[in-house]
């Protein structure tokens, strides 16, 4: 076992900070009219289901992968096709309950070890999760400009 | 002093994490045309002139700030008004340069203390510097759309 460095986040705060983003995520999806959801764009961009499917597609498959060491490649295509915006809260609710299963099974060492996610993006674990969490606030700042070119007011960001 | 929690990523690996995206903010600014970084928005949003003003009054202030336990209001007014897009690059330069020299001030207990920043928020200090990534993550995810809706292409998010 490598020694452990002095650090500045436990792992119990990290899981709370990503919690507290997707829990943002969550209500932002709550906000968007049906059809927008599906397919409002600018500029040529995924609508934010799209984005949504996304977000599924990495966050719980992803711990799933790291905590057992499997290496699949990434598949959104292969997921099950969502029509309806209450699926997306659905499978978002569930996703929540796997990414807290699976962070339960991350010993601290497993967090410095490295792992080919998706078979392409071979980092430290930690470097992965922080990864998970910007790709998510990035595609969701994107949607906050979806929701206030709709005239919509998004959820405050600080609200988690 | 408290007993040290077992932790996830070290200072020196936070602080990469935070220069690498503020590396990619500014090459966003770097892309935008001149006009439109002062001009352009959505939706009654403000321009990134103006969410880079907020960037720049928050990180290089708000860690000065955190280093001397020194409880300063959030000033964005106050500080010199910036007209060329060339004087942010270099207020961003400054900035960096800043943040490296008062990181190497902070200590690992330091992380987990609680400070006031802006006298408004009372956080641990890990709390305030991850809200600053995000904060930055988000913005930035406007400014992505903004290019997109003047046809031109943002660099590789995964870029740092």
């Amino acid at each position: 076992m490598k020694t452990q460095a002095a650090q500045v986040i436990t792992p119990e705060d990290l899981l709370q900070h990503w919690q507290g983003h997707r829990a943002l995520t969550r209500r932002v999806i709550e906000i968007f009219p049906e059809k927008d959801f599906f397919e409002f764009s600018i500029g040529g961009m995924r609508p934010f289901s799209k984005l949504a499917d996304e977000l599924l597609a990495i966050a719980a498959p992803a711990m799933k992968g790291i905590v057992n060491r499997e290496v699949q490649p990434y598949n959104e295509e292969g997921r099950e096709k969502l029509i309806f915006k209450a699926q997306y809260l659905q499978k978002w609710d569930e996703a929540t309950a796997e990414i807290n299963k699976y962070w339960q099974q991350l010993s601290i060492e497993d967090f410095n070890e490295t792992f080919n996610l998706f078979g392409q993006y071979e980092f430290p674990i930690i470097q992965n999760i922080l990864y998970f969490i910007d790709n998510e606030v990035h595609h969701r700042g994107q949607a906050y400009v979806y929701l206030r070119a709709l005239g919509i007011e998004p959820p405050f960001f600080w609200e988690r």
